[in-house]
C-alpha cells in the first residue's frame, strides 16, 4: 500500500480502488462483506414495502423503464432510478446494519450501486466483495478526517461519505483505472448532501438512495470522460472544508489497516435504534431465564448511556416510527414478544395491551459515567411477587464481538425476505447470497428477486 | 401576499408557489421569463453536443428509456435521467442567462425540470410561464438570507439555490397543494449540492442538472406523501445553518418584490464570462465604428472591475474553456469577427493568426475604484498609423437595462439551435416558444426537438 499522499489523498484513494483485487482483500473483511450483503438485501427487500421504501419503488418505476431490477418488486427501471429505489429501501425500516468506522450505516449506500451495475456488467459474486471492499474503506478514508466534527455539525454520513462509497463501488464494478476513478470521486465531491435535520422522516432513508444514485452517476461520467478538480475532496472549497472545518488528521490509507477488519460492521438483530439493543438483549434473557409473564412485572429500568438518552425520546410512542425510538417500548416489546422483529413495530403491536401494561411500567436511566456512545446496560426487573431480577451486557448483540450466530442471520433475512418473497424463494436466497463468492453470475441472483 | 412567516419561512414560500397563477404573474415578470425561456431552450440544443451535454446525455440515454425529451437528441428516457441531461446541457457552454437576485444562473436549474414535468402532465405554455415564476422566486427568496456569505464560502447558487427553484418549478406543474409543496421543499434540503472548487470542469454544468433532478424528485415523492422535518430550510441544522452560517436576514417574500420584475435576468450576448461582456461590446463598436483591420492594431487595452480580475484568468488561452474566461483572448475576438459567437470559442478561432495577432496586444487592467462586481469597462485602441480610439459603457448587452433586441435573441437562438437542429425547424421553434404563453400543449412544443 502506497503511503498517504498528504499534497492529494484523492489519488491515494483512487490508487487503491482501481488497484483493488479480491485476492487483495483479508479473508475476514471478505467474511463480513458477505454478511453485510445477505442482511442489506434482507433488509431492501422488507424495505421495498414500508413507507419510504414503497414511495421510492413507485417513483422510479413510474419514470421510465430500464434493465435495472428493483428489489423485491419483479420490474426494473433505469439504473439510476433503481439505485435510488433500492437504496431507500434498504434503509427504510433502519434495520440495516452500521459502522462506527464511518459514523453511520455503510452498507446500504454500497449495496444498492454494486447490484445494479453489477447486473449491468454481470459481474461475478467476487466482483461484488471486491466491490463493496472498496467502496467501504473509502467511505471510511474520506469520513475519518472530518469525524466526528462532519456528524456533530448535523451531516448524515450514510450519504455524505456513502455518496464516495458508491461512487468506489461503481467505479470498481465498470474496472475503471486509477486516473478515471479520480475523476468519479471527484466529481462525486459535488453531490453529497443529507441533514440530520431530516432524520425520524422519510427523507432520512431516502438519503442512502441519494449516495447511492449519486455514486452511479460520478462513475459512469467519469469512464465518458467527464472532468472535475483533482482536489476536489481535500483542496480549499473541497469537501473536507464545506462539509466540515477541514481536515483535522491524515486519514491511514484505505485497506492499511482494513476498516473492515479492524473495526469491522454491526448488524442490528432488532429493526430500532441500535442503542436500545444491549437492553433489549438483556430484558429478553431474563424474561426467558425467569419464565416472566407480562401481567407480572411490576417494574423493569435499564441503565445505559447519554448516547441513550438523546436518541431515545418517545417513551409513549404512536407510531412504529417512534416506537423505534423508545427505549420505553423497547423494553416492553422485549418481555412480551419472542422475538422483537418487524412485527413489534407494527400497529397491532403497538396496541397491544399487554405490551402497554409493560411499557407503563418500565423506565430508563441515563449513566453519565459512561462513554457517549457506549452500549452498555443495566436492566433491573421487579415482579408483582416481589422478586427481583438484574444482569448487565457490555455489547449488543450483532457486533464484532458478539456477532449474530448463522441461524440468527437467518432468522432475520427470512422475517425480512418473506415480506415480499414466497419462503422457498427467500431460503434459495439466502443460501445463494450466502454463497456470494461463489455466484458466477449476479444476473442470475437477481433473478429471482 | 401573506406576511414572512419568519417562525416558518418554508410555509410562506410553499403558500406563495402553491397559490400562484398565471393571472398573478405580472406582465413584465411574463416577458422576462418568456426570453429567458427561448434563452434557456436554445443553449441547451448547442449545449446537447457540447462536452459536457453530450456526456449527461449518454448517460441518461444508455440507462433506460423514458417519455421525457432529451433536448436535441430526439431520444427520450427516463423523466429524472432526461432532467439531469438537460440541465447539464443547458449550462455546457456558459452561455446562458444569469442574475444577481440569486448569485448564479437562475434558468437553467428551472427549465429541465418545466419542460420535463410540463410533457408528463402535457401543461400548457401558461403553466410553463408561472412555474417559471414560482421556481425563480423560490430560488431567490430561499438564497436571499444567506447571499452573498454561501457563494463566497464556495457553494454554487446555481445548483443550491437552484435545487428549491426546480423543486418549487415541478411542485407548481404537479399543482400540489401548500402542506404537499411544503414536504417537497423540506425534502429538497436534504438534496442541494455542488462546489465552486470545481469551476473550469464539466462538473460545473452538471451541478445545473443535479440541481433540476433534485427538485422533480422532490416534488414526486412529496406527491406520493413523502414527509420531511418541516423546518428544513430554516431551523437548527438546516438549510441555511449547514450551508451557511444561518439565515442573515429575513427575506421579503417571494413575489413581494417580484424578483423577476425588481432585479430581473441577464441575457447573455456571449457564450464567456460576464466580466468581458462589457468590454467585447465596446470593441466590437470601436472595430465596426472606425473600420479597424485586425494588422492595423498595436495596442488595445480594457479597464474594469476587480470581479473581472479574479475571473479572467487565462491570457494566453489554449482550449475553448480557457478562452471563456480569457479578456485578451475576447478583446482580440471582439475586432476580428463580427459576432462573438460559439464559433468563437472553437479551435480553430483560437489558433486564427489574427485573433492571435490581436491578443498579444491586448492588455487588461483593474479599477480598484469601481464596484467588485462593476461591469463599467473603458476600452482604448491605438493603431500602427497613431490613431487613437475610445470609449465607456457601464452596462454589457443583456442585462434588463440593456436587453437584446428581438433580433438579437433570435440571432443567439438560431446560432445555438442549429447546432442540433435544420434552420426551418430553429425557426419554427423559435416562433412557438416566443408565442410560449399562447402554446397550448408542451407536448407538441417539444416534439420536433
Amino acid at each position: 500500500m502506497p503511503p498517504v499522499d498528504a499534497e492529494r489523498p484523492e489519488a491515494t484513494l483512487a490508487a487503491f480502488v482501481a488497484d483493488l483485487t479480491y485476492d487483495a482483500v483479508p479473508e475476514a473483511a471478505r467474511t463480513t462483506i458477505e454478511r453485510a450483503f445477505v442482511d442489506t438485501v434482507g433488509v431492501t427487500l422488507a424495505g421495498s414495502v414500508a413507507d419510504a421504501g414503497a414511495r421510492a419503488v413507485r417513483f422510479a418505476t413510474s419514470l421510465g423503464s430500464g434493465e435495472t431490477t428493483v428489489l423485491g418488486t419483479g420490474e426494473t427501471a433505469s439504473l439510476a432510478d433503481a439505485v435510488l429505489a433500492n437504496g431507500t429501501a434498504g434503509h427504510a425500516l433502519d434495520y440495516d446494519d452500521l459502522s462506527w468506522a464511518m459514523d453511520g450505516h455503510p452498507s446500504v449506500p454500497l449495496v444498492a450501486p454494486a447490484l445494479a451495475v453489477g447486473e449491468r456488467v454481470d459481474a461475478s459474486g467476487r466482483d461484488l466483495v471486491t466491490a463493496f471492499a472498496a467502496g467501504f474503506e473509502a467511505e471510511c478514508y474520506v469520513g475519518e478526517p472530518v469525524s466526528p466534527t462532519h456528524y456533530e455539525q448535523g451531516w448524515h454520513p450514510t450519504s455524505t461519505f456513502g455518496t464516495f462509497g458508491a461512487t468506489a463501488t461503481a467505479a470498481s464494478l465498470l474496472d475503471l483505472d486509477e486516473e478515471t476513478t479520480a475523476r468519479a470521486l471527484s466529481i462525486a465531491a459535488s453531490m453529497p448532501s443529507g441533514l440530520k435535520r431530516n432524520f425520524g422522516t422519510m427523507t432520512k432513508p431516502l438519503h442512502a438512495g441519494l449516495a447511492g444514485r449519486s455514486g452511479v452517476t460520478a462513475a459512469l461520467l467519469a469512464r465518458d470522460g467527464f472532468t472535475a478538480d483533482e482536489a476536489a475532496i481535500s483542496g480549499d472549497g473541497g469537501f473536507w472544508e464545506r462539509y466540515a472545518e477541514g481536515a483535522e488528521r491524515v486519514a491511514d490509507p484505505p485497506g492499511d489497516p482494513w476498516r473492515l477488519v479492524e473495526t469491522g460492521i454491526s448488524v442490528k438483530a432488532y429493526p430500532c435504534c441500535y442503542f436500545t439493543h444491549t437492553s433489549v438483549a438483556l430484558a429478553s434473557q431474563l424474561s426467558e431465564d425467569h419464565g416472566l409473564a407480562p401481567e407480572t412485572i411490576e417494574h423493569i429500568e435499564t441503565t445505559t448511556s447519554r448516547g441513550a438518552g438523546d436518541a431515545l425520546v418517545h417513551p409513549d410512542p404512536e407510531t412504529g416510527l417512534e416506537a423505534k425510538f423508545s427505549m420505553e417500548y423497547a423494553l416492553a416489546a422485549a418481555v412480551v414478544f419472542d422475538r422483537v422483529g418487524l412485527t413489534a413495530f407494527e400497529p397491532a403491536a403497538i396496541e397491544d395491551p399487554e405490551v402497554q401494561h409493560v411499557r407503563e411500567r418500565a423506565s430508563f436511566a441515563v449513566d453519565d459515567t459512561l462513554a457517549y456512545k457506549s452500549n452498555h446496560a443495566r436492566v433491573v426487573v421487579e415482579t408483582t411477587d416481589g422478586e427481583r431480577y438484574d444482569g448487565t451486557l457490555e455489547e449488543p448483540p450483532g457486533t464484532p464481538a458478539n456477532p449474530l450466530s448463522e441461524s440468527e442471520l437467518e432468522a432475520k433475512f427470512l422475517e425480512c425476505a418473506t415480506e415480499v418473497l414466497d419462503r422457498p424463494t427467500a431460503e434459495a436466497t439466502f443460501a445463494d447470497l450466502r454463497a456470494l463468492r461463489s455466484c458466477p453470475s449476479v444476473r442470475e441472483l437477481l433473478a429471482p428477486l
